[in-house]
């Protein structure tokens, strides 16, 4: 892929010149006239519309094609039906144009006649240094820059938010996802520029404040995942990932001919990143409201004050449900806050402070409360539950908002949010957000998952500067020679093998040994060390266990010797006939949990971990915590306490808990392993015992690629 | 608890007389006053104010107190402060009046003397017929007769909405949560006058459409679930229930005093009674939106119209999110719509219109679009998705919305719903409301879970209509005998007398029986059937499987003979010291999954039934299904399906599958003994052994009440 330019970028966002080629003739309402919506919005560029037909568009000159066009021009945007695009684009690369936008719909969002076409265009683009952004787009968007290259016309305000997004929704809409919009970018079915091009560009503009993805499809995953994972611990990146549900992808597919990947591998590479995931319109709108609003926050502790005990009640269920904590408030708080209730009332947070506005005024009651809470060193934020009835207008609530309003912008590191209800709604939001640096919200569900997201940036952000886990003690040369051993023609790897890769990479794990009599057993058991399983060795002893030729646990010296007579005479006696080769012995761990380690490489994304309980909870319950490769130590983390069934392994049961820096070990070097052999392309170790001392793989299976690479 | 006649409800909300007791003289903004509240209103009752120092207020005489008044009043409103209003109270009894408001706090929403004053108001109103609302509430507001008790003057749209709740907010701001009002009353802390007392006659007013509850916690619930229930097969009633958190519940305790059980009996009681539970204010909005708008919905799936294909997807995502489909088109209908579009576009749902509209024009591809999935009979409701942007204004799909309501009023079956974004938003969703039956919502979520909400009332209707399921082949007599056995003092009953009291409601239970010899063994083998277990009766061998003293899985006469003689010898020669009795048998289900039924009795609501996979996945996972008795049958079958493991009994893993009428009967019979016998207070089935030919009881245990009743 050729590097995409800083002079490209700025090509496409804010061209000095432009050709409009395929442009129509029609101005005026529901033309979607790009050359008329530029002069409209005072757009300072050079304009040449290009139309074989017209002489004159829109009070200009109009060219027969770009080659007539008296100058190279920074930018052409070809909007012509779909047969004639890679006649124009042919054009445009001759001319020596190195950036182009193609709006036209039909390519592969379409038919095999449109795949094709999009193809040509691939194989006019090869080796010129010409970049195109779309087909299928409504192009680029930049309102800090008074530019656009939409049909549409533009009446959005201008904000700190940028888009790279594949459907224009999100830029023409943005009003509404992101409050506004400042450099909007819709890569439309992508065929060339992509994400990866332009998140580094717009990154680096100071003015973008928060950056947002409208995600259907990924191509250049790797190089994506790398350049935001750069950008997120100093820019939130916030996504909006359709195509989820499995009707969402195939529409997904028909829109922009993306590969919806599997979902939760998105998420997975999302979290990497340090991308904040948005599940909804709405949660977009919000969380770009609080970073662009607040400075970040502290913790996750609330102080809510209310202007209704029930709706408080209604608050402190919301922050619980976003995974925030209503703050204790310090003595010095409450003693400082009793003074202005009645003597019946008992401060508390929440603080219903009706009973104390009605003595003391609403506006100085309220500046009061948030003086105290402000103040607090155990409050990190503030959520203000008011109303905003038609009755009393802005009368009433306005000058409180004002030394709301007043405060916060004192207390830059404490956000103060606002639930407001009643029919001014909007409009008392709309007078908080003016006076200072307040955000307000149309329900305490919103409001408190606001507030989160300035947390999960903050976590997010750290996730995203972390490094993988070191790991010593890997034997790759072991691992290279049993893979030479498998060719082309043998994908599957079964158990003695696969065990075998992960001893080499330092995952204990329970090869059976055979001993040939007593002392060869005890020879093996001082090697291999206690406690041990030991099974009968037989070819004619398929249940094992009912013939007595299975002992668990066996722990030390004398036991082994003990069991090794044992078993041979109860063998001998429940079934005389048998051949007896002598015994197994694997290593066991006493009330080991089974959980289950996988790997998986995804074309995109690289290789892909999972981790579970194994058995029903991963089959049937899919109680699984996914990360990509590499691991670092607090991702393995993560993943042991993400999953539902985690108290199984804190030693639920009265079993005892499962040594959790094992798991961790196990995790980061079945990581390590798949990353340093992409021969391997799955690999399952299933079961993997976890027990108090230590883990250790009981079985496990690999799937090769076909050849050798 | 006296009766709450017609006539008393009638005096709450539209009193002909009513007595103002505590009003102040001030009038004007901020002053809160009830009686110039009411005069702005327009409000037709005789008012008469109560203040022991004025001589009048709003232009009327003023009144010492209600004795003065020249008539009795139909209703008195008291607001004095909280030490005056047991004598205020007592005065309205002894002038005779029958319905009073109380609405100063500081009852036993605050401190120990608030509760002792609101016992003293409980003491007055005892035996005299008088009741009460309250206190701590603004009371009534009744807007389609044009009355209230708000001390805040009310603002709000008439519509065809109640609210009954436990805090203001919810009546005052019923703009929002539910698009307007009709009656409005707030139980405050619920004294007296209670959800069960109002529900019946606010839902027998024909002007009511839907019914709103704000609940922080329940008294009375038996009543009010019964009352709920004949409710909601005809009429919707929604539930935004607070204190779900710990922490919410700690500070509903404190606001209205009220106790908050645990939150999923609270979800078990709404489903048994058919309330839909809104779990968010936007929920509540837009579930009353979509239920005042349409008539029902057929189906779960959707045809979806969208200006850009990218939300198309967004909003897929969304159907699937809330469990709805998107439909399927039929032939008919695509060759219907084909010849609207580019040849290239291969028409789906999603039906992603802008290629036609620019062909054939916005308002008239939208019309033939709809009108043609509305006759298709896969399509059972209809999801627009179109964009309103400030710079067009209304003149683009001010014309488009014209001609969907004239469909979407002929298709009164097919809800039609909008998903508009864009600046110009609620303008575009005010003017598609004003249109005709439709509704408009702000996100891609919020119309899929809307349209859902119909759904889910749907069904509520349904499962609030059934009947519980009729159970034979229950012995009553034997559990009395068993639990006549129990003292006061033993509240704990295991295994044994647990399991024979569930033999006697029909439960099959694994009860070890003992045989002394083989010829005993083969008699209780035809009685009992098999498969069985045999186990070795020896008060020596406590590790019987150690010892060869376990048999599983015996499935005829011949197996069981050889076992008995095989059992005795192996454990002979094993423990040869040991004395051995015989053997004990008991049921076998041959791979058997082990789950749990659990029954509780709650203070409030009754048995809850409590059905899960047993051990990890019961203690550790929480994936349990909760309902209350009665049972239905079709309740069983839902707690089955709805727990996550689902798939573990459906045939996980390779195992058969659990045999679904096996275990919905064992739950039916846990059902009826707990309703049957108060006494028992707790019951735990576990595990129980669900297998394909049944389920079996393998132990259980019990919790009984102090004393019998």
């Amino acid at each position: 892929m050729p590097e995409f330019t800083q002079e490209q970028f700025e090509h496409f966002t804010r061209p000095r010149s432009l050709a409009v080629i395929g442009v129509s003739e029609r101005t005026g309402p529901q033309a979607y006239n790009l050359v008329e919506n530029l002069d409209e919005a005072g757009a300072s560029c050079r304009i040449y519309p290009v139309n074989i037909r017209a002489a004159e568009i829109a009070g200009r000159r109009a060219y027969r094609s770009v080659i007539e066009i008296p100058e190279v021009v920074e930018l052409a945007v070809i909007s012509t039906p779909r047969e004639a695009v890679a006649g124009a684009l042919r054009q445009c690369v001759h001319k020596g144009i190195r950036s182009v936008v193609v709006a036209t719909q039909g390519f592969a969002d379409a038919d095999a006649e449109g795949v094709r076409l999009q193809r040509e265009l691939d194989g006019i683009l090869a080796g010129t240094g010409t970049r195109l952004i779309g087909p299928n787009t409504i192009g680029v968007a930049n309102l800090l820059d008074g530019f656009h290259t939409s049909f549409q016309k533009f009446d959005l305000s201008a904000n700190a938010t940028a888009w790279l997004c594949q459907s224009g929704t999100f830029v023409l809409g943005a009003a509404e996802f992101s409050g506004g919009l400042g450099i909007g970018i819709d890569i439309g079915n992508g065929a060339d520029v992509g994400f990866a091009d332009l998140l580094p560009w717009v990154a680096r503009d100071p003015r973008i404040k928060v950056i947002n993805l409208h995600i259907e499809g990924l191509r250049h995953a790797a190089q994506f995942l790398a350049a935001a994972a750069r950008i997120t611990p100093v820019k939130p990146v916030v996504v909006y990932k359709t195509g989820r549900s499995e009707a969402g992808a195939r529409a997904a597919l028909s829109h922009s001919g993306s590969l919806s990947g599997e979902d939760h591998v998105f998420d997975a590479a999302f979290r990497k990143a340090g991308i904040l995931r948005a599940g909804s319109v709405e949660e977009l709108a919000d969380l770009n409201k609080a970073l662009l609003t607040y400075d970040g926050i502290a913790g996750r502790r609330i102080g809510v004050v209310t202007i209704s005990g029930g709706a408080g009640i209604a608050a402190v269920d919301a922050l619980g449900a976003h995974g925030l904590e209503v703050a204790s408030l310090s003595p010095q708080s409450r003693a400082r806050l009793q003074p202005l209730f009645p003597s019946w009332f008992e401060v508390d947070n929440p603080v219903d402070f009706w009973p104390a506005a009605m003595r003391g005024g609403y506006r100085e009651t309220c500046a009061a409360v948030l003086d105290a809470l402000l103040a607090d060193p155990g409050v990190d934020a503030v959520l203000f539950v008011i109303a905003a009835y038609r009755a009393t207008g802005l009368a009433v609530i306005g000058p409180v908002l004002a030394a709301v309003a007043e405060r916060a912008a004192v207390h830059r590191d404490k956000p103060v949010a606002f639930w407001v209800f009643g029919a001014n709604q909007d409009e008392a939001i709309a007078e908080a957000e003016r006076r200072g640096p307040l955000a307000g919200f149309r329900s305490p569900e919103r409001a408190a998952r606001a507030l989160a997201g300035l947390d999960r940036y903050a976590s997010a952000a750290r996730a995203a500067a972390r490094t993988p886990a070191q790991i010593s003690g890997v034997q790759p040369a072991t691992v290279a020679s049993i893979l030479g051993g498998f060719t082309a023609t043998d994908p599957e790897v079964a158990g003695a093998a696969t065990l075998a890769m992960l001893e080499a990479y330092g995952v204990p794990v329970a090869t059976a040994r055979l001993a040939l009599d007593a002392r060869g057993a005890a020879v093996l058991g001082e090697e291999m060390g206690y406690p041990l399983v030991m099974k009968i060795a037989s070819p004619d002893i398929v249940h094992k266990s009912d013939a007595g030729g299975v002992m668990l646990n066996i722990r030390d010296r004398a036991q082994l010797r003990d069991a090794y007579a044992q078993m041979l005479a109860r063998t001998r006696q429940a079934r005389p006939q048998a051949r007896i080769e002598g015994v197994h012995l694997q290593r066991y761990l006493a009330n080991g949990t089974e959980v289950i380690i996988g790997a998986r490489r995804d074309p995109e994304f690289g290789v892909v971990l999972l981790f579970g309980l194994g058995g029903i909870f991963t089959e049937a319950i899919r109680d699984v915590a996914f990360r990509l490769a590499p691991l670092s130590e607090s991702e393995a983390h993560e993943m042991l306490r993400e999953i539902r069934g985690c108290a199984v392994l804190q030693g639920a049961r009265g079993r005892p808990a499962a040594n959790e820096a094992a798991l961790v070990d196990c995790l980061l070097r079945v990581s390590r392993l798949m990353e340093d052999f992409p021969r391997i392309m799955e690999l399952d170790v299933n079961p993997l015992s976890a027990g108090a001392q230590g883990a250790i793989a009981l079985d496990a299976r690999a799937v090769l690629a076909p050849s050798s690479r």
